[in-house]
């Protein structure tokens, strides 16, 4: 049994968190473009970002940040600009924005993170973003609308913010983790996400939270496909400032579990909603593999299967066209027989180690194709290799999303 | 300067070829889906297959029987069923389809390859396949009208059919080649392509003729990317009858430059058909990428950037987003400094070293990329490596065809 509860909340459902978003004006009026997360306190502060070399100036400010010393009380957001590719200008730009949000906040500007999104290529429009910074820090609140003002200013082609919170007992204090995290496109799985932000009142050492959040990410985040394509910008932080009074947690604490399994719920509610809410996705499909000569077999085939681009319009299609998956494992690089294969959507069988499905069993597959979610299931018979992935369809509306980004 | 001109011919303009399509209902009323290549005397044949490890049965078929003798007579190939996945029984079809073949020629079965390509995972129509080699072989003429009907025959999703000649000197006797080919979907460039064949009067040794082919393979067939999925059948086969009466050609001809350089003009010419004519395809892209510090990596990034769902949107949106480009490097797997990358979209340079093209560039990469063809240059200014792919955008029609194929 889980030993935490989900809660309807946000980024600042955590003890000591406040939260903003605000209009900027950064590409577009008329939406919310700047967020701000902010601490009463300093933060034991975490990090995963894109393992892309091509890394926004953003990304490379935090990183050299925490790892300097693995602190932190605020993180500043915008959308509608990457700021990568942007050279020593960018780098410029982003340590002008944190250096900005600290005055305004009263802080040290090592304490402030900076995150960006949009357009790659383009430089930082610095002064309206340190404009809809200075208003954020004004308009700092805990509580539903500022959750949804936060989470609602780091959109981009999301169509709906997203947002999860989960409750758990360690030392007998309740302990809160709350989150918000953007998606859409540029969604593959070798990463740490677009942008997605947690925050709790745990007490937490250092080191083992950067250790905890690398593993939750690694059954969230780094296990969804959207497109397949990793972005520059890709940034998972954790905040986590010590007010619910539990013992400090770190590898030799008897609860340490506890916080872990709910880091991970957090984190992997986060990450389901990203790939519902992917760029023209009609369809949420789970991918299981079983049965692969290893774990990363599982991967290779798992992942083949969702960035198939054939397979995914079968999907959009409600087409049980379950060769193309058969095909996606063959050249996944995996090991894979295919006279033990099995492939399963839902619970019907479409393949069984050489013998194809009947027509009325493709007819009943086309039936559950009809549903918004359904697994598909491929066991190999070789191994205890397994890999589970969340993905998506492929779309007109993906390719129209696309094609009219920039211009 | 080439030492090989072009002739507007195909699969018949070497002597001694004769060919076939025919209408055998396999699948749909009213469409040639079977072709059939005869030659009037045994030739020395040679054969590149997929390395997707789930390959079709006419595949497993093909690859033994030339491995056991390099030598065939006759192809016979159709469409409207890969017959892959289709275990035991699979097999037994495709030779059974090899020997009524065989049998309506008067020639050995150990002579006749087969191909077939369509859905994976049904069972080969055999009394129909087998009905229309029958009459396919009643139909065997050569020259444009029997080039036409079996480059039909072989068409699935294709709209036009893919043919291409060439011919050379070679111990001054007039040597030539013909070729053609299907694709469309699930072309991908770790491979030999959905279905090619070439035909030559050209005398050549069996075991240089299969490393020509494979090397003419690797510039052509495999340089080829559409979706990035790797079909279960991909074939390409050559056949040599020996009738243009040159001295045998191998490794220590003289002339066996000028053949390899006829052959993978063929074979290029075919190739770059293939993706004039995917599935949905609305631009041709030439990327080019240079100053890689290996060939592999060079051949990372080229991959990454023609494969990647976003970046060929944004082609098929006539959208300068060059930054997708360069996304799509940084996460390829090579070695990339964006300090050191310069980005060019024809001879615009949209990125040069940490500095971003200004909005005039902009626009003038818009009106470049209203063009049916043009070329994407990456410049890593590490090394020496380079790599050329040819590839096409992602369009609207591309998920309409996959979203509806089976059903």
């Amino acid at each position: 049994m889980e030993q935490w509860t989900f809660l309807n909340g946000g980024i600042t459902s955590a003890k000591g968190f406040r939260a903003a978003g605000v209009e900027a004006g950064v590409k577009y009026a008329n939406r919310r473009d700047v967020a701000l997360i902010a601490a009463d306190v300093p933060c034991v502060a975490a990090g995963v970002f894109t393992t892309n070399l091509v890394a926004a100036a953003p990304v490379v400010v935090d990183r050299a940040k925490l790892a300097a010393c693995a602190q932190a009380q605020a993180i500043a957001v915008n959308t509608g600009c990457a700021n990568a590719c942007t050279g020593e200008q960018g780098l410029i730009d982003a340590q002008a924005v944190a250096k900005a949000a600290a005055q305004a906040l009263g802080i040290d500007a090592s304490l402030v993170l900076v995150s960006s999104t949009g357009v790659i290529g383009a430089l930082l429009p610095t002064e309206r973003v340190i404009a809809g910074v200075e208003r954020a820090v004004q308009a700092l609140a805990s509580g539903a609308e500022a959750d949804e003002a936060a989470s609602c200013a780091i959109m981009t082609t999301d169509t709906r913010p997203k947002r999860a919170a989960v409750q758990c007992v360690i030392d007998g204090k309740v302990v809160t983790l709350g989150g918000m995290c953007k998606g859409a496109g540029m969604i593959e799985p070798k990463m740490a996400t677009m942008l997605a932000y947690v925050t709790t009142d745990a007490a937490v050492e250092p080191a083992w939270l950067q250790q905890a959040l690398k593993q939750a990410a690694d059954v969230s985040f780094n296990r969804v496909v959207v497109d397949g394509d990793e972005s520059t910008n890709d940034t998972l932080v954790c905040l986590a400032n010590g007010l619910a009074g539990n013992r400090t947690l770190s590898a030799s604490h008897p609860e340490a579990a506890v916080f872990l399994e709910a880091l991970k719920a957090v984190c992997t509610a986060l990450a389901k909603q990203i790939v519902m809410d992917g760029e023209g996705v009609s369809k949420f499909v789970t991918v299981r593999v079983t049965g692969a000569r290893t774990q990363e077999d599982a991967h290779l085939v798992a992942r083949a299967i969702a960035r198939s681009p054939l397979v995914k319009t079968s999907w959009f299609g409600k087409d049980p066209n379950w060769g193309r998956v058969i095909c996606a494992a063959g050249y996944s690089g995996a090991e894979v027989d295919e006279r033990r294969v099995r492939i399963l959507y839902g619970g019907i069988c479409a393949y069984d180690c050489g013998h194809v499905a009947a027509e009325e069993t493709l007819a009943e597959m086309q039936r559950l194709m009809r549903e918004r979610a359904f697994d598909v299931t491929v066991e190999l018979g070789l191994g205890s290799g397994e890999e589970t992935i969340y993905t998506c369809d492929f779309t007109f509306d993906y390719v129209k999303i696309n094609a009219e980004y920039t211009t």
